[in-house]
């Protein structure tokens, strides 16, 4: 298989975009990537999107020749993948499999998400099939309500207080406050995190990232190609997939992410390297207990540890392993389908050097890590700047 | 890329499932597949679900791992592929693509779908997804309307009376007789079709397939380990997917069906063959009209001719172009996510000399097209017994 370079990235900010349907959303973010690429649309042979929701909240399927037409590709293979929250990461690997392949020379990768203003059940209710419809839903658990299970039980397990995952959500806020396209640009302190309303206890509202609408894409091609068009060329040096149970309750051990570490496993061995070699951590912090528990089985932290790197300071942009560096899933916020490829779209701006305020000095190297379910499936991803 | 081969099929009738879900129906048929290949799901690598209705129809999304744990494969990477009622040949194409590529050795493809017993918004509505959201179906349009249409327009504009499609319907009700997996195994009539009741004038019960609960399932994986094992090989010679626009009103022309023409064409340059090299086709008779489209889309017709061949008896079993041979979708069902893995099943099920009562002697190629929406994506793939 041949190696494969991110050519272009586009992203629309992440907020309630009321006056824009799925494929404004998909095709400003594409046309961005397109024009970030230094390419045309009759260039793409495939369109990949990463979208979960969209048939129960837009009563729109069929997004793959919905968004290659309107992007000025018609004609070009097209095609929806989901798995759940992990959507853009899936969709980010089929594009990478046609051009790793050989099979393909340009591609463009899409997440989006519209969740807002929208006619169909309600968001809560949608979100719920990402988990196991017969065993956890219909039983009356809502998804944030699972995660709340678990993080009871480590609080249970490993003796930590509520207070001791709030550096997760004041660092996520503190760099969301430089990213343009962050939904929540507002700093927040400890006090604010301890006081915060109670969403599903121990989960409260600082705990939990907000739904929004949002589209990022990718242009992908040939490494070969990316190199000498005037900035650095990013190349995906690893990429694994792998999943778990979907029900949590089916597992050996609630706190662990078997998904995460198997794809992460695999991700240092193909690109021959790890966890100490890794600039910058895009996780998937839909949760703050999802940080720790990712931090942990991708051997950032040993076991019941996952919190520390926050209480010891390490986790900011100057920081031993900066993480949500452009706001994460809690404050740039979390439009399901397209978060997988917002967060490769901000390890490459880290990586070449675009990220401003938040900037990790001579970062190389970043992981970008997406989660479909409460750890159901999870697709980890290796950035490099040559 | 390397030569991928078909070790293992398998596959549920098509039927009103009422005791069993989206899980239990994925299951029978992956398990079935990977006993035909006398493999063990523990050798899987990868598992790509086709499904389209699963969020509104099922409440059950993140396909990918709820089935690669239920058939023993938890810890393989696995996602959902949805490309409207193309959704199964599209996850098909990236099981072949995983495995062409060198990435993985052992896939399994399976198309499910559940349409009966739900608790969701209609069927209508949801099929409606597959069309443009806010240009057709906000419209008022249903899917079916939409191909009536169409319909109407070909009728007017090539001079066809409506019974000259009673032989697509007819061949198809014929060859279900002999299909046990098939949902309506009822020879029917000329006069039977001429009487049907309107369904969208001017498209009858009888132009229309029905919908369904199934499950098909393929196990990919490098041709050379498929050979050897006491039944004849089945090679992958040729995969394309294309899209035209989502919104009929947006071609140039109603009744050209430019993406089975365009993946048609390179899957004939990729295989190597023209339109007379092909033993049975397994077309995409959603309705009558669209099996006419299509044969004049992939070069077995003249434009405007479509019905030619089924009005001179050349479409049965032992006709010039046998079609539908195992009911195709008007008499097998049409399970919409499911539809594209039952074409290829067919069609290997065909070339392996396994059709019984409808078998294509001597048959050694074979294809099969996919059709997602109206016409706006569209997956050929060409089978070869080796």
């Amino acid at each position: 298989m041949r190696e494969v370079a991110i050519l272009g990235i586009g992203q629309t900010p992440v907020d309630e975009h009321w006056e824009k349907s799925l494929r404004h959303l998909a095709g400003e973010a594409v046309i961005a990537a397109l024009a970030d690429a230094h390419t045309g649309a009759e260039r793409l042979d495939a369109l990949y999107v990463g979208n979960m929701l969209s048939g129960p909240l837009n009563r729109q399927e069929n997004l793959g020749s919905l968004i290659a037409d309107w992007v000025g590709a018609r004609g070009a293979e097209a095609a929806k993948i989901e798995a759940a929250c992990g959507s853009g990461a899936a969709a980010f690997r089929a594009g990478l499999m046609a051009v790793a392949s050989g099979a393909m020379e340009t591609v463009a990768v899409v997440g989006v998400e519209k969740m807002t203003e929208t006619g169909g059940p309600s968001t809560t209710a949608s979100l719920a099939t990402a988990a196991d419809a017969d065993w956890e839903a219909a039983q009356g658990l809502s998804f944030v309500a699972i995660n709340a299970l678990v993080m009871q039980r480590y609080l249970h397990e490993y003796r930590w207080s509520h207070n001791d995952f709030a550096p997760f959500s004041i660092n996520a806020h503190a760099n969301a406050v430089h990213n343009p396209n962050a939904r929540l640009r507002e700093a927040i302190t400890a006090k604010d995190y301890t006081r915060a309303r109670m969403v599903a206890d121990p989960i409260n509202l600082l705990d939990a990232s907000p739904i929004g609408d949002g589209a990022a894409a990718v242009i992908l091609c040939p490494a070969d190609r990316a190199r000498g068009n005037g900035r650095p060329a990013i190349t995906v040096a690893a990429s694994a997939s792998a999943t778990d149970s979907i029900a949590v309750h089916d597992r050996d051990d609630p706190l662990w992410l078997a998904a995460a570490h198997k794809s992460a496993k695999a991700c240092y061995a193909q690109a021959g390297v790890g966890p100490n070699d890794i600039d910058v951590f895009e996780l998937h912090d839909a949760f703050s207990i999802m940080a720790a528990l990712s931090l942990e089985a991708c051997g950032f932290a040993e076991r019941g540890q996952g919190v520390r790197l926050g209480l010891e300071g390490e986790i900011g942009p100057k920081g031993k392993l900066p993480i949500a560096t452009m706001g994460g899933l809690k404050a740039r916020g979390h439009p399901v389908g397209a978060t997988g490829v917002y967060q490769l779209v901000e390890v490459a701006q880290q990586l070449r050097g675009e990220a401003a305020s938040t900037q990790v000095e001579g970062g190389r190297i970043g992981m970008a890590q997406n989660i479909g379910g409460s750890g159901a499936t999870i697709i980890t991803h290796i950035l490099r700047r040559q």
